[in-house]
């Protein structure tokens, strides 16, 4: 069992997934607008609604930003990386070193609504689920089909052998521009943090390196935009 | 004279607009890497240093999350629209109902990357500039031309009398999907929050709707998301 919070991502996880949820808590402070019509959708998917004070909720989740509503989930399974590649599947995004849980939940937010088939990470190097990451992600982290690795170098290795070519975010000599890339039509799309960008070793594994043409004066998007944009022009392209 | 916080921010307006910066304070708890590169980068612009403590940094910016580091800048001119219409421009972000200082932060920063001329907001419909938008923004805020209006509406019928079309960022039934649209030459890009969206005055004032074409469960990106996304294929179709 974990916990999801926000009114937005339980919403979205009981529209899609309601089987998941054990219950929902909720301070309800004023019923109102999007709050009664989140308790109104419990009621109608049998889910049972409990309250808690809101400090309660606070204390739970880890974080005073959960507007009332902490929701008791079954754990997800991951899928095991050789079980996914037995499957046919054409655009994976692997997050390297995502270690901020905004960030980490809007790049799931993103894989999902542009259709990713997973997106792949590695606890030890980046953030790991939590209610903050489910909410930033919009419920995306409960909806997308997740793969957890000890090691992504070797991930990418084997995505490799499975007929993936690895496509890395990033500016070297070798980086290709975005508005010139033509996406493999099984791509691992690798992306880092801002601050620590991607692993070398997996950098030196990547088939290619592409960068978003940028006209200003400061020279990088922050990850989660620059990964929308990345998604949209490969989804884009396959159309 | 108002503040901007975070080493990313003040590092970038550093780079490109010395002349702003009346001084730099910081609480240097451990001046390292980042931190004293920015010191260094200080002496070097000739911007005079002072400590403070890490609260009193706090108290100023209201906000715990400046890293340290808060600058004192000289206020930036603000554009009338009039006089920003007598020049020459082809791409204009309009901010409707950007409550939010995280998102409205990342959509200057995306705007300032993707080489739009200006950014134009209403501070009665949305965030106005703060520490925390300026950092959110990466310096972005400093940087980019900004227009502040009281009436956006009546901001669309300026820009289509000066021969814009406004491309409003929604999903409507005559709305286009962005794979299949062809920005005008002269594009004023208006993008609302997720909640409140864009103000129906202002989507009838619209020439043409645009929404981004997604293929998961989850309908919606965030709008910073979906505005790099926008942006990017701007840039890509006007290369």
């Amino acid at each position: 069992m974990h916990l999801i919070m926000g009114i937005h991502a339980i919403t979205e996880v009981l529209l899609y997934a309601p089987h998941r949820f054990i219950r929902v808590l909720t301070a309800m402070p004023k019923a109102e607008g999007r709050k009664s019509e989140l308790i109104e959708l419990c009621m109608k998917k049998n889910i049972p609604v409990a309250i808690a004070s809101f400090d309660a909720l606070t204390k739970m989740a880890g974080s005073d930003s959960h507007q009332s509503f902490v929701a008791e989930i079954k754990d997800r399974e991951f899928l095991a990386l050789k079980d996914f590649l037995l499957q046919e599947h054409s655009l994976v995004l692997m997050l390297d070193q995502i270690f901020d849980p905004q960030n980490f939940g809007a790049l799931l937010r993103s894989a999902e609504c542009f259709g990713a088939d997973a997106a792949i990470f590695s606890k030890n190097r980046g953030s790991d689920l939590s209610p903050v990451v489910a909410k930033a992600s919009c419920g995306a982290s409960e909806l997308l089909t997740l793969i957890r690795v000890a090691n992504l170098a070797e991930a990418v290795s084997q995505f490799q052998e499975a007929g993936f070519e690895a496509v890395a975010a990033l500016l070297n000599p070798q980086a290709k521009s975005l508005s010139q890339f033509h996406f493999p039509q099984k791509t691992l799309l690798i992306v880092g943090s801002e601050g620590e960008g991607i692993q070398p070793l997996i950098q030196k594994r990547a088939n290619h390196a592409v960068y978003i043409p940028m006209q200003g004066k400061i020279q990088s998007l922050n990850v989660a935009q620059a990964t929308a944009t990345l998604l949209y022009a490969y989804t884009a392209q396959k159309g």
